[in-house]
């Protein structure tokens, strides 16, 4: 019943604890006989002929075949000359929604229950535009840039999310109170795309508002969309309400090509002991199969992941346990079906 | 033992639930004999000579009189040629520090149990410079201006408020990792102001990792200071998890004046029905009281205040009482001693 034919995806472990929780999903993977080979590159960051430093060509051509790819953490690089590697993968191909659901798990108690929201950020312009002057000294200006391309983009993403999964409600989240201009023209984009989807509720609301109505009852959200920034934001943000950045995937979609990742840091301190928690790869890796239509495959990992969770007797010590990553990945094994 | 001599309190008591609020404050003032006299002025817009919608000069000239005013909520007026009033008055006197503590209430049940935490928001410039351009025809850009001179007073104001109110930590909340020259001058002014206070801790953090912390552990924050925009979400997240707007206050203070408010709406639905919570009005001419040095006079209403929530006889419907606005003011006076 599974669908057939080998899909070709990039795989990029990354650094720190990157490779360990790589391995763990691609040995999950293998045991499910997911149809997926895999092309491993390395994106540690390289000087190119202009003296910058950026992706290496190898990293670049691949995505570009594959047109999807996995990704485990990347160190950020301190100093002149270096831009984040993360953003510079979303720029370089594009990917122009990052999709973020936070999801209560069953075993993984916080303080609240039944959260269910999925956050998609437009994630290649706004407060992200990476231009910025002095004007004078000691005076700064930075520039938000918001396009109406890419705010229908993003707009139509999220309803299209919204249909295809079964959701109820998209709402916009913004400040155009006060940033009546840029943020009036993504919320009018928004509400242009809302006529289209008579099906899906379609609500506005301001960001601090949307803060602290989270934090007191989550239950009230379901698809949120919203300007780069804050979506950097709410995504943190609601990942902690189900349990932090060890549990929760993202995938970076383009009209080219996708890229799913981990967002949490290279946890250099724990790095090659074989003690990191693979969830939020391997949930990330979920995410790719549906957008793969492998969703077969994918209910019956997620399923085998969520029983692990649920069971609670190798969790790793992020999550309170004293199981090694290896540990985590053979109950996940032992429990496909 | 109370300081003497009566101070005059510009008093603007702001529409919808506004005015009864505001009584009620003034009622408890009263019984607990605060020695402040109060120049009533009302702030609905008007139109000047330059057909834009503004505050009444009265309303100007009594706060830059008196240098102290407390304020209810005030409608925003919606339409072209109109600016919300709120932000109007904190840049005609040059409110550039918004302080908003947010404590747990005992009496008040939320999911969070001892969150103490304060936001100190830069409050002039920022992402709200209103500095925005259409470049051409669905390019839209914003201007997010940060200076040294506004960054570093509001450095020092949380440092000095640190020093003042026995906190221990500042931490200094930012995105200067995208914002490398705006947010990057920000913390540059932080780090600098903290070198003159070996007392209080200083860490900078960024806002998105906040987000996710403050909502797992309120307990790692002290005081926080960040600009403008940063500051509106996370004071909003803030109050989220004490009980809401309804129970925190707000100071909007300046070289040369200060302006206490309550920041929830003004609750058109219930107003004039002596059902509105004057709470955070309440904690905010506390607050104020503080400022004008009168801190006898604030311990006792405080005390007073929290022994009503404590004992949750005569709360109002937002906190899932029966009681009217003026059961719980009469409650507060019963509780002075
Ligand atoms: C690492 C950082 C540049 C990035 C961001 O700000 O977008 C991160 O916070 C994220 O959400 O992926
Ligand atoms: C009413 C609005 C303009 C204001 C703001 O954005 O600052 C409010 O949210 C606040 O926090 O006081």
């Amino acid at each position: 019943a599974y669908s057939t034919g080998v899909r070709r995806v990039t795989l990029i472990p990354g650094h720190g604890i990157g490779p360990e929780i790589t391995v763990a999903v691609q040995k999950i993977f293998e045991a499910a006989k997911v149809p997926i080979e895999w092309d491993e590159v390395d994106v540690t960051a390289v000087r190119g002929p202009d003296g910058k430093f950026g992706i290496p060509q190898k990293a670049i051509d691949s995505v570009n075949t594959n047109k999807i790819g996995l990704k485990g953490p990347l160190m950020t690089p301190v100093g002149k000359g270096y831009r984040s590697l993360n953003l510079a993968l979303r720029k370089e191909f594009d990917l122009y929604a990052n999709v973020r659901p936070c999801k209560s798990l069953d075993g993984i108690k916080t303080l609240y229950d039944d959260v269910d929201v999925v956050t998609i950020r437009e994630n290649t312009e706004g407060e992200y535009s990476g231009i910025e002057h002095e004007i004078v000294d000691g005076v700064v200006q930075s520039i938000k840039l918001i396009t109406e391309e890419a705010s229908k983009r993003v707009a139509e993403f999220a309803f299209q999310f919204a249909t295809e999964n079964n959701r109820k409600k998209v709402t916009a989240v913004h400040k155009a109170n006060i940033m009546r201009m840029s943020d009036g023209l993504f919320l009018r984009c928004c509400r242009d795309v809302a006529t289209k989807y008579p099906d899906i509720k379609f609500e506005e609301r301001y960001l601090d508002t949307v803060c602290l109505n989270m934090v007191q009852d989550p239950s009230k959200f379901d698809v949120l969309v919203m300007p780069n920034l804050y979506g950097d934001i709410m995504s943190d943000m609601c990942s902690g309400l189900v349990g932090g950045l060890g549990l929760t995937p993202s995938g970076n979609i383009g009209k080219n090509g996708a890229l799913f990742e981990s967002v949490h840091g290279t946890a250099p301190d724990i790095a090659g002991k074989d003690l990191a928690n693979p969830t939020a790869l391997l949930l990330s890796a979920i995410m790719m199969l549906r957008h793969l239509q492998l969703n077969e495959h994918a209910d019956r990992v997620q399923n085998a992941c969520y029983e692990v969770l649920r069971e609670g007797k190798a969790l790793t010590g992020d999550l309170g346990g004293t199981g090694k990553c290896s540990d985590y990945t053979n109950a996940v094994i032992s429990k496909l079906n």
